[in-house]
């Protein structure tokens, strides 16, 4: 499914929307990370968003961006993860329904946040086509309007405030690197950081059980199936077309990281950075150390995209 | 050992000497925590300080303050904790020698950080008695400055100066908490506080198994000796004569915490705020959500005091 890919100023605008809401996000260093790689690293903290991920930022502005018969009837999205709690999160500060479908075999405390955010729950089979079915009953039950998690305008505008913020907060960065799962992210952040500055180097992540985004770009033409094998829950998603689209236009560059790798840059970023990071966003400095010769001297911007980890049960 | 206290001028002083060298680390919030609690939670984060701790302030300060010729000599200390590391660190910044006291026993982890660091280790038997002999002994054969981790007028101006950023990050506190170990924070922050804000509350928090500020204050005379049973590391020192004067002079009010309630909270902090912080920094709000009806609906500020952590043995 096609959708239109958001200009800068839907990004300003959006910006400007979720400025009451959202968290401005530090962006921390690290001497030590910085000597391991031999460039200048500026990691932007999304776990320290509100919800501990990027994902409140698109759907903050999905919510707010509704008209205001729109927002009566309420939100609906399939997640189990991130973005299910961030809509739940942002339809709160508008005081709207927020209906979260979830697959049966969800991580409990996920799903426990994400009720206690105050959503309404709806189990389906964990299927791609149980979710779709199951949401399009809630969608036609309710009339709550869909926010996807990534195959959205409006959600991938949110995203690309964080590039807007970033750019801010590093005036002289030579590339910025995100992970990419379903590429709402990867696609906000390219449209808002070459808007900016168009010379700026712009970087995928993605592992190498994942590698959709990586293989699409190679091929030239989209993967519309495959099995994920990653320990990176975040990233398990196909890249939309949309999103795809973006990725070529920004001649965006995908950079693949196996598992292993990743896990040993997770435990790098909590020694040296003294966050608790997701597995996924450490794809990013996995990346930069395995590629280091592509990144030796630049200023690089690293985006951190969540914290929300099972602390019983670190991966290392 | 009495040493004078440093005055709010002196704290004044100690943060322009250590502003090149010093992170001005970030306050953060959390709602769940907020709404846990009933109050306004301000984090101050020097777990994102320099080195990982606060410390870095206080052993910058006294690197800084030495004249040309004293500093020729290098610095020397005991410690086998963050003030050792927080030595090094600020004698590199200065290009002079670093000699640290580390007791036989001492984390291997935190001797390799020190000696990364670029100081030089000296081995002593793990009594304080031994300590002190072997720092002597330092001090003689080379000639170097002695940096106490506590009781030293410019250790604790250079701690103080948390208080004097925090104060500038949250102007509408009505209480400030920190952990209490030797004393070098809570003086210094007290000072500093208090000659902003003369009518800010103060608070310490101690681990029950090395509660001997709460208790010297209670009896009116400082213990001078015990046998620290707690699993925070970083506050198993005897409060120093001159901190204990400070404490008394602000009217610090001393709330003790079980080792129990410190791991809980450690496990809340990392949840909620998704960053890595030591048991001993979560005293503070292990001492917040037992008293908590003392803090309701007030402005709180809570010292992060660190984040130096062995990621193969959670305390939980």
């Amino acid at each position: 499914m096609k959708v239109p890919l958001p200009s800068l100023d839907h990004i300003r605008d959006a910006a400007a929307r979720i400025a009451p809401y959202a968290t401005v996000t530090p962006v921390l260093r690290s001497d030590a990370l910085d000597a391991m790689v031999g460039a200048q690293l500026h990691f932007k903290c999304e776990n320290l968003q509100r919800g501990g991920a990027f994902k409140f930022r698109g759907a903050c502005n999905a919510v707010w961006s509704l008209t205001a018969e729109e927002a009566a009837r309420g939100v609906v999205t399939h997640s189990s993860g991130n973005h299910g709690n961030a809509l739940a999160m942002a339809a709160a500060t508008r005081g709207i329904a927020a209906h979260v479908v979830v697959p049966d075999g969800a991580v409990r405390a996920k799903l426990e946040a994400i009720e206690q955010a105050g959503a309404i729950l709806h189990r389906c089979a964990p299927t791609i086509a149980a979710r779709e079915a199951k949401a399009a009953e809630v969608q036609r039950d309710t009339g709550a309007i869909m926010v996807h998690p990534y195959a959205d305008t409006r959600v991938m505008a949110g995203q690309g405030t964080l590039a807007l913020e970033l750019l801010q907060q590093c005036e002289h960065l030579d590339a910025l690197i995100t992970p990419i799962g379903g590429g709402g992210l990867a696609a906000g952040c390219s449209i808002a950081a070459h808007g900016i500055q168009p010379s700026l180097a712009i970087y995928g992540a993605e592992p190498s059980g994942a590698a959709d985004a990586a293989q699409s770009l190679m091929r030239g033409t989209r993967i519309d199936h495959f099995t994920p094998d990653t320990i990176c829950d975040g990233l398990r998603a196909l890249i939309g077309e949309s999103n795809l689209d973006a990725l070529r236009m920004h001649a965006v560059d995908v950079i693949t990281v196996s598992d292993d790798e990743i896990i040993a840059a997770t435990r790098q970023l909590w020694q040296a950075l003294k966050l608790v990071v997701e597995v996924s966003s450490a794809t990013v400095f996995a990346a930069v150390i395995k590629q280091r010769e592509r990144f030796a001297g630049k200023q690089v911007g690293l985006v951190l995209t969540g914290g929300n980890v099972d602390l019983d049960a670190l991966p290392w």
